[in-house]
């Protein structure tokens, strides 16, 4: 098996989701040249907007290895991930990605992802969303907490 | 209820969560001055490293209001969501997120949301996790397909 292979698999799931009512999107995580787990995005089947095919694919992932740790893992996924599902990807340690659409295909069929990728590179004062900075002194205190307590499982 | 309430409700949260193993974030969603769904880091606990505080409880109120649309409801997180959570607070469409700790705050006890902060910035070749394009004449058959797709269901 080759990336060719594995992204045929992905665009092969966009392609069904849409017969099946859901958005353009597909997803595969390889480990050791073997799919472990598929993603397809089911936003408004589920009425869950994180349910984008890469975050269900890494989760199905998770869920599989009994990890949260993906590292050793390639992530195919017919479009390039979003800003939410490629901060996934860093929390889960994926090792590398391979695309097929980009940002600016998705822009072109009127999806939000290279609008989001231009927001998270604003101020966090300028952004179409209002973010508010509250009871700091109060927060800090579960931090404080945190690097306090002994015998944590860190991530 | 004012927003210093519902706050501390998400930092308690996020305090509480420490003492059950988990991270230390807490987030809770308000709609018409009542909170509709709560959320608290799970990723340790459940192998889902998505299961951030802001992610679970977006994932919460889309299931009680059976909705992928969150309009009309307000964030409070016991920190600044990662650009995981920052994104779906976009596709969710919150009107409104107050935090408490910063990214800065974040890095101080060794989470990771500065640095994928920082990454979203960069170009997609210079990132520390390789992205690369392929089969994209193949990947833009889904995005034509759904391009001429009549009653779908869009968000």
């Amino acid at each position: 098996m080759n990336s060719d292979f594995f992204m045929q698999k992905a665009i092969e799931l966009s392609i069904k989701n849409i017969n099946n009512n859901g958005g353009p999107f597909g997803c595969v995580i390889v480990k050791n040249n073997k799919i472990i787990s598929e993603g397809v995005n089911g936003v408004t089947q589920n009425n869950d907007p994180t349910a984008h095919a890469e975050i269900v694919a890494i989760r199905n992932a998770c869920t599989k290895l009994n990890t949260f740790d993906l590292s050793g893992c390639e992530m195919y996924t017919s479009c390039e991930p979003c800003p939410m599902c490629l901060s996934a990807i860093y929390w889960s340690h994926i090792d590398i990605v391979y695309y097929g659409n980009s940002r600016e295909n998705a822009a072109e069929i009127e999806f939000d992802d290279k609008f989001i990728y231009d927001e998270m590179k604003k101020d966090i004062n300028a952004r179409k969303i209002p973010l508010k900075r509250i009871l700091k002194d109060e927060a800090i205190k579960a931090f404080n907490l945190w690097a306090q307590t002994e015998n944590k499982t860190k991530y």
